[in-house]
């Protein structure tokens, strides 16, 4: 079975998950999905003080080795037990996991996935999402307050004293590995168009 | 015959002839080719020194109205006598035109062809093509110097004077109008492929 494993990288509030998602519902069936977001590190040894107070926008906040032989796993036709983050407790998951199960096309979608270069060297597409700032803290604001209960405040303080500071540093530079930068995510449908046709391409259809 | 129109946009030395070239190549006899470059407006009421003190990166060097008329033209399945510019009178050639066939994949290439609006909606494909600016200058002057006789001193003086602050000004902004980014242009094989996939597609294949 030959895989095609996609990147979908981009800011947060990006549209990055909207072209993760568009890609599983066009080829349903055919897709599994793999997000960097539910490889943060496990720290059983802090206190859950301690680890509200974590940077989850550092490239050290995830479980890349994990995360890296479970891509490979599932590139090599592997079913793969993928952990689960629960944000209740700032912790992974104790018993729960997600089963992976392989698919000729594989998507891996995170702000940082293409930070590693051994990462990076896995996959066939890198696409980077690339939308304006003030977009993307605006459609994050939105979701963060109606659908996760945030007050506005610790949105854009969370924003001006991690996301932005991390994202100029960790995420914007790894636009430029990317083989394909994609303004505005899932509403630009001629992109969208162009991956699709790769995609059936590598279907052979 | 539904034609597929697709407009190849980048600064200078940015690659975007390349990949122009690519598809051309790739697609033989399915395409045609229209340089924008070929519609620098006609002086003939200036003399030789004042033609050749004309800034060609600014917008207003094309006679884009004319370009527009023969993409429409080409859209709908007639035949163009293109104008040639005769880079050694610095103005439209008196007597020499190209013949342009219609083809089912039109490809348009040029610096500032994603500037008008008009000519803009007119695409059903926008791809910028993404180079860093010292890539970029190095390539034009190896070209102009290897290939156009050029000092590096001449190319050095119109690039600092010109051509940069004409690519800030009108050419890089055009970025945002692009469905789709691509980095490095023809040295970008992932890319190319998803292009191709997409042309395959509109061929039916």
């Amino acid at each position: 079975m030959e895989t095609l494993l996609i990147g979908i990288a981009g800011g947060t509030g990006s549209g990055k998950t909207t072209v993760t998602c568009r890609i599983a519902e066009t080829f349903a069936g055919e897709v599994c999905v793999i997000y960097h977001d539910n490889y943060y590190r496990a720290h059983d040894e802090l206190t859950y003080e301690e680890r509200a107070k974590l940077n989850y926008d550092h490239p050290d906040a995830f479980d890349t080795p994990l995360f890296l032989n479970d891509l490979k796993a599932l590139k090599a036709g592997r079913t793969v037990e993928c952990p689960v983050y629960d944000y209740s407790a700032h912790n992974r998951s104790k018993d729960e996991t997600v089963r992976i199960e392989p698919k000729r096309i594989i998507v891996a979608d995170g702000i940082l996935i293409f930070y590693e270069k051994e990462l990076r060297e896995l996959f066939d597409i890198k696409i980077f999402i690339d939308t304006d700032a003030d977009v993307r803290i605006l459609r994050r604001l939105m979701r963060d307050v109606s659908q996760r209960g945030r007050t506005v405040e610790s949105v854009v303080t969370q924003y001006l004293t991690t996301v932005k500071p991390m994202h100029e540093q960790f995420v914007e530079p790894t636009k430029r590995y990317a083989d394909v930068i994609i303004p505005e995510g899932g509403r630009n449908p001629v992109a969208l168009e162009m991956l699709f046709s790769r995609i059936r391409q590598h279907m052979g259809g």
